[in-house]
């Protein structure tokens, strides 16, 4: 008999726009369009990030009302829901609690395991982030490996990597030309079509 | 900062009827009734169960009429909804996949860790059992701390006690009086109202 499987995506990018790029263009802030695609190093791109949004003067609240008006990509939530019905899914993202609580009612509630920011309430500003463990997403993947599940992953960034590679079958998903690039050993995809029959193998 | 939290439950007795007792009400085999409540050794349950199936000629497809008849028990969904908007919620359950997908739209598909049955399709009976792995409750819990998270968690049954004592604060949640003799040290609750802000500390 097969082993129970399970399914572990990425978020931003695979389901949902990428937040900081909604920023980016919510506030005019061109920097802010740098993402895990480009830059390698999280901590690099994060210490980046908090630089402008200080710069800036932008607040948690603006950041939320940004992330409220973001919307699933166009047949995200139908793929997801089609997938829960047969597997368990977990989405691994290197997000903030407090930026996927805005998105999560809109993929229907999926578990998504994260990180938390660090918010000064009383200046309604982000001060810093806290990752709740160094490279989550493959350690997930080792742990579901080691609760007995067969694990298949898909992401679209050079932070899911190590994830896709650590699972029993790993793919790429919207990936750009230089992470596609970079990985060839990993099938790579950009339709929800072609990615579902993969994840229901 | 504190920890990040996630929250594991159960899922027969506290959020869905016990599906074994279900089937006996259908079925009127009276001896069906036996749960992990009453007999803390789970391999000698199965065997008591699928013995009485073949016995009986119970087929997959009854039983899967039966669970389909099944509606959470009542405040059940509105609680998980609750919790869900502000916490990952995965269920542990030590039902079986083939159970578990006729109940899982009715919870708002939720994360559902659980086993499988051997089911010969030709003649439509359950023939046997694999368990993903044993103590499967606890060693999710523990792989959870592992992740990073502060777990809570909550159920009724002896085969919950392992993940209740293991989590950062565990609690007995429609449990009979038996098991709550047996674990005073375990905080117990009968209320979806009392419970939820536990889970919610």
């Amino acid at each position: 008999m097969e082993r129970q499987t399970m399914v572990v995506l990425d978020m931003e990018g695979v389901l949902v726009p990428e937040i900081w790029i909604a920023v980016a263009e919510r506030t005019g802030i061109e920097a802010l369009r740098r993402t895990t695609r480009d830059e390698p190093d999280y901590d690099a791109l994060m210490a980046h990030r908090l630089r402008l949004l200080a710069e800036h003067g932008l607040t948690m609240s603006l950041i939320a009302e940004v992330i409220k008006g973001l919307e699933p990509l166009p047949g995200a939530a139908e793929f997801l829901t089609e997938l829960r019905s047969h597997r368990p899914v977990i989405l691994l993202s290197d997000t903030f609690e407090q930026f996927a609580s805005a998105l999560a009612p809109k993929l229907g509630r999926p578990v998504i395991l994260c990180h938390r920011l660090e918010i000064d309430e009383a200046s309604d500003r982000i001060t810093g982030y806290r990752l709740r463990m160094p490279d989550q997403k493959r350690a997930a993947v080792e742990a579901f490996r080691q609760l007995g599940y067969r694990v298949l992953a898909a992401g679209d960034s050079y932070n899911d990597t190590s994830m896709l590679l650590s699972a029993d079958a790993g793919y790429l998903f919207h990936a750009p030309p230089n992470v596609v690039a970079d990985f060839p050993q990993l099938g790579s995809f950009d339709e929800f079509d072609e990615l579902l029959p993969r994840l229901l193998a």
